[in-house]
């Protein structure tokens, strides 16, 4: 029996609910989870996302569904792979719910339910090993290197997500995680808190010591910065009239990231570039609607549309004299 | 006798004496002021600067010759002409003391003497009359308007810089002077004061229809917007190792934005994105030295260098499917 090879995607993160209140409204239980964000947003560009997480079976499964794309009927998005995704007999799902302030840059946790999370044991199913990018979601950094180790052969390209939070509890561990991967992507003050330097200039090149080859730091409303030896890339926020929930955004900005390296098959610097736009106009739209909403009816159409709103943003035109 | 016009701009003004505590040093008085800086910025590409100001007969009047580089011995400058600064006899110069936090965005202000700012009432001399771009640097708005009353025909081009404190305490002149000029720079925080709205977005919107034809909304590391119609452009600001002493970067980038306009006669939108990129390269330079130190020194191939670093901070090819 022949098997076919397509470009795919891992990514390894959860599986969640979220509740969230925002000055525009809130929600009930809506499905999160940093793998689901990055599983929409991925799959406008890869032609097959594969999930390993873990569930209670309190989760809405028709969602997952959805998620899947399984008969194709959504044309412009792959399909996502959930074999990997560990359902718990009688078990709840993670739940986290959360409250923006008016500036939507700050928000209280109210509840951070674990619950199958406590046991979260990522196997990484045969099926999976041929993937070629690896997405790292935001979970404990042990888990992180228990997926890189099961993998028989290295992806083209890992890359990391991670938090402050790592960072406070699980250093050693966390610091280990990150000297394996390819591409780390953290926001601007964990890049300080890694480094303890101020200048983020500083903090990038330490960092880079510590093992990544890129490093993305994420800034929220004010865009993203990619380093590279010594080279620096910057991508704007699109501004936007409202912010309605930044839920998810950089998850999203990281699957729309990993999503188009995958379908255009290039790592080069120009091209990671290119991702950082894609990625950025997935997370423009991803705030747009609560939760992953916004990003079940987007077409090829509209992300085209979009990006070219990020080059309108920020060309200009200037001949250096020499 | 005939009379040789050049370009010009014309700019109103603080010429002041600055101490600056930062996290890498502290001054005795230094020469600052916004004027000071706006002129010693624009002077890299206006060939004549037209400074109204006030002064007290304890500054350091080496310091306005240099600036005003009377004889072109510094071939990379234009000329600075202070016959508009009143020097009161027995007077002391306005003074400012200000202490920068580590994350160099905040600072305490730890002495703010007026002394002849208090009895400021600009005067526009007749050789003046002919600017052709009037630059307002931050004072009273009643100041602003007086000074706008006095011109005899409209400059192609009037920019205004303000702050938050005359939105506290001299509102109306505040909103009368904005119904007067083309261009208004102001940071984030303001915008939002200004025009009540959170969003930049619908920020400008509002403030747009209060008169100015241009907004800029500086967001100090995280760079600068224009808005204009439905337009926005965005610029960075360069990711710097060290911010040695921000004092002033805001008015530099704003005497290199008027600079680059007067040398260019050219007032688009177009040209305004590119002036934009010049502005801040000049405040990249700036904030590396302290008080105008840095902005001593620069060649015309500095500039460009800095402004080829802004390109290859942005510039990414992306082709559009339609």
């Amino acid at each position: 029996m022949r098997k076919i090879f397509f470009m795919s995607l891992l990514t390894v993160g959860t599986v969640a609910f979220d509740a969230i209140e925002t000055p525009f409204g809130k929600t009930d239980k809506i499905v999160g989870g940093a793998a689901t964000y990055i599983a929409w947003s991925a799959s406008y560009f890869s032609k097959l996302i594969n999930i390993v997480s873990v569930i209670g079976d309190d989760f809405d499964m028709k969602e997952l569904e959805l998620l899947k794309n399984e008969n194709g009927s959504n044309k412009n998005r792959g399909k996502v792979d959930t074999r990997g995704i560990d359902i718990k007999e009688g078990k709840k799902s993670f739940f986290w719910s959360g409250k923006y302030h008016m500036d939507m840059n700050s928000r209280d946790t109210l509840i951070t339910d674990l619950n199958v999370l406590m046991e979260f044991n990522p196997i990484v199913p045969d099926d999976y090993q041929s993937s070629d990018i690896l997405l790292l979601g935001n979970i404990d950094p042990a888990l992180q290197i228990k997926v890189m180790e099961q993998l028989q052969s290295r992806p083209k390209l890992i890359v990391m997500d991670t938090m402050n939070f790592w960072m406070d509890i699980a250093w050693d561990n966390l610091i280990k995680a990150i000297s394996m991967v390819d591409v780390l992507t953290i926001n601007d003050a964990e890049a300080r808190q890694l480094s303890k330097e101020h200048s983020l200039v500083k903090a990038a090149k330490k960092i880079l010591k510590m093992g990544p080859k890129f490093l993305i730091i994420k800034k929220g409303e004010h865009g993203a910065l990619l380093f590279h030896d010594n080279n620096v890339f910057f991508a704007p926020a699109l501004p936007l009239e409202d912010v309605f929930d930044p839920t998810g955004a950089g998850d999203t900005f990281a699957g729309g990231f990993c999503g188009f390296l995958d379908k255009t098959r290039d790592i080069s610097f120009d091209n990671m570039k290119r991702a950082i736009i894609y990625g950025s106009a997935m997370a423009s739209f991803c705030v747009e609607k609560f939760g992953t909403e916004r990003l079940k009816e987007l077409s090829h159409k509209d992300i085209e549309q979009r990006v070219q709103d990020f080059i309108d943003l920020v060309q200009f035109d200037i001949e250096i004299e020499d």
